[in-house]
């Protein structure tokens, strides 16, 4: 399905918070959502849920095409077996640059749970529309899938700032889009020593109690604040506070 | 302390949504709170918190000279002793306006918890600042305080058609609006059947997992949406959607 256009007054409201070069040893990160009025990611854990508007969605791979890799968790490839490519074309290109373009999906699976084989991205791949995958896993596969990237941590937990900064420097990852779910989001709003941009679509809808829900541990401040509406959705960009 | 003076883009933006009389037997409901990005609408129960800017709480206020009467809970009254009254004056008055613009205050205390002698909006009647309150309650009181107006419902619940059909027949509140707190916000999201207009704050700060949360009990829709883009909030306006 192709994107629609995209509004024209967005690339100047994200201007400001697109990835730029740092030399601080890590990626450029920015963590971006789309959320109910009720702060709900999904309806429940496993249902994939529309809540932005097509334009926001256009949006969404405007902002990938910015970013050298886009990273999700367990939870979400799981549920809701994500494309992650961009199909964003620049106007001055007269030839799609989806292959060029998108970004290095990066996954984690610690435990092994996902098949790049089958999957949309897998898909996607074979007909050059998209990258294939670096996966994030505990311990070494028995069996490697052909065309996937594999880290190694280890252990069961990884630390964010060692495995940034390898995505940097043994990947080439300068700027990374992380897209959920809620997890990893909710790990991610605590770290402001990592994440430099903040961008959430707001749907004007009410996903209700009983879906995902992405709220801190502990309250926490954002600065820089600009808002986009939309037709139906607003979006928020911002930084997050150090305390 | 005096307001902010209101954004001149808000009167325009507010118009679609405000009161409009209609022949349907109750008042024209406003549904109205301001909420973080994650959704809650204080740091944790009994904390009164500031979620939105300055210019908003002047929204809020213009808002309230617009409704006959203002409904909060139990839990609103005994945790934020709100005043409710409005100090928003129009710029064709060179006189302030808040004795007679401020709404009525109607609050639901069912068990007699609260004490209108002694509170913010005690003070503020005392000072030809807000109106004497209409209050809610399951029995008639042993001392019925003075300049208190009761509703007796003889049973712990009350059911909101039937009330508020007495607060227009009987009190003439042609138009309400209901600014919280959660059970009440929660309850009213569920009943497209009673409210006109939606109108949420979303501040841009996250108050984190054990603040007091805002979601309903099921999914539900909103419609007529138009999003106000602030300082550092945004505002949305929309009507239930009737399933
Ligand atoms: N609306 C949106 O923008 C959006 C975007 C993406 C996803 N979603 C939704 O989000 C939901 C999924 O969220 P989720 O919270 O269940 O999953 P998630 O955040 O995608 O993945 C969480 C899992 O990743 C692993 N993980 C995360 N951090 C780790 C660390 N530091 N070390 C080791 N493992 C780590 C853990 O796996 P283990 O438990 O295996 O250890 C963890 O349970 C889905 O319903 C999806 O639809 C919504
Ligand atoms: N940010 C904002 O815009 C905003 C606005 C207002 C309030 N707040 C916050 O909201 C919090 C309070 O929320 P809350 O949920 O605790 O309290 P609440 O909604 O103010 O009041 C709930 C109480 O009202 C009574 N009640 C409601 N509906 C009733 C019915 N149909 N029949 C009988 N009684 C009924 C019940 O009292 P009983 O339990 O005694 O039966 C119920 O527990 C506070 O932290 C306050 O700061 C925020």
């Amino acid at each position: 399905m192709s994107l629609q256009p995209l509004r024209s007054n967005l690339p100047a409201f994200l201007d400001p918070y697109l990835p730029k070069n740092k030399a601080n040893g890590r990626p450029f990160i920015t963590l971006t959502y789309a959320q109910s009025l009720d702060s709900r990611i999904s309806k429940g854990q496993g249902q994939r849920t529309i809540i932005s508007h097509e334009e926001t969605k256009t949006m969404t791979h405007y902002l990938r095409a910015h970013h050298d890799g886009i990273l999700v968790g367990t939870g979400t490839v799981l549920a809701d077996n994500p494309g992650l490519n961009s199909k964003w074309t620049p106007p001055t290109k007269t030839v799609p640059t989806t292959m060029s373009e998108s970004p290095r999906p990066i996954i984690i699976d610690m435990r092994q749970e996902w098949k790049f084989a089958g999957s949309k991205m897998w898909e996607l791949y074979n007909a050059k529309q998209g990258k294939a995958p670096i996966v994030i896993v505990q311990d070494e596969p028995q069996v490697r899938e052909p065309d996937v990237t594999y880290i190694v941590i280890g252990q069961p937990q990884f630390e964010w700032g060692s495995l940034l900064k390898k995505l940097r420097e043994d990947y080439g990852i300068y700027s990374l889009m992380v897209e959920g779910g809620a997890s990893v989001i909710q790990q991610l709003l605590l770290r402001p020593d990592l994440v430099d941009s903040l961008i959430i679509t707001i749907g004007s809808t009410f996903l209700g109690v009983h879906g995902v829900e992405v709220s801190p541990e502990k309250p926490l401040n954002v600065e820089n604040v600009d808002w986009w509406k939309g037709t139906r959705d607003s979006v928020m960009c911002a930084t997050l506070c150090h305390d």
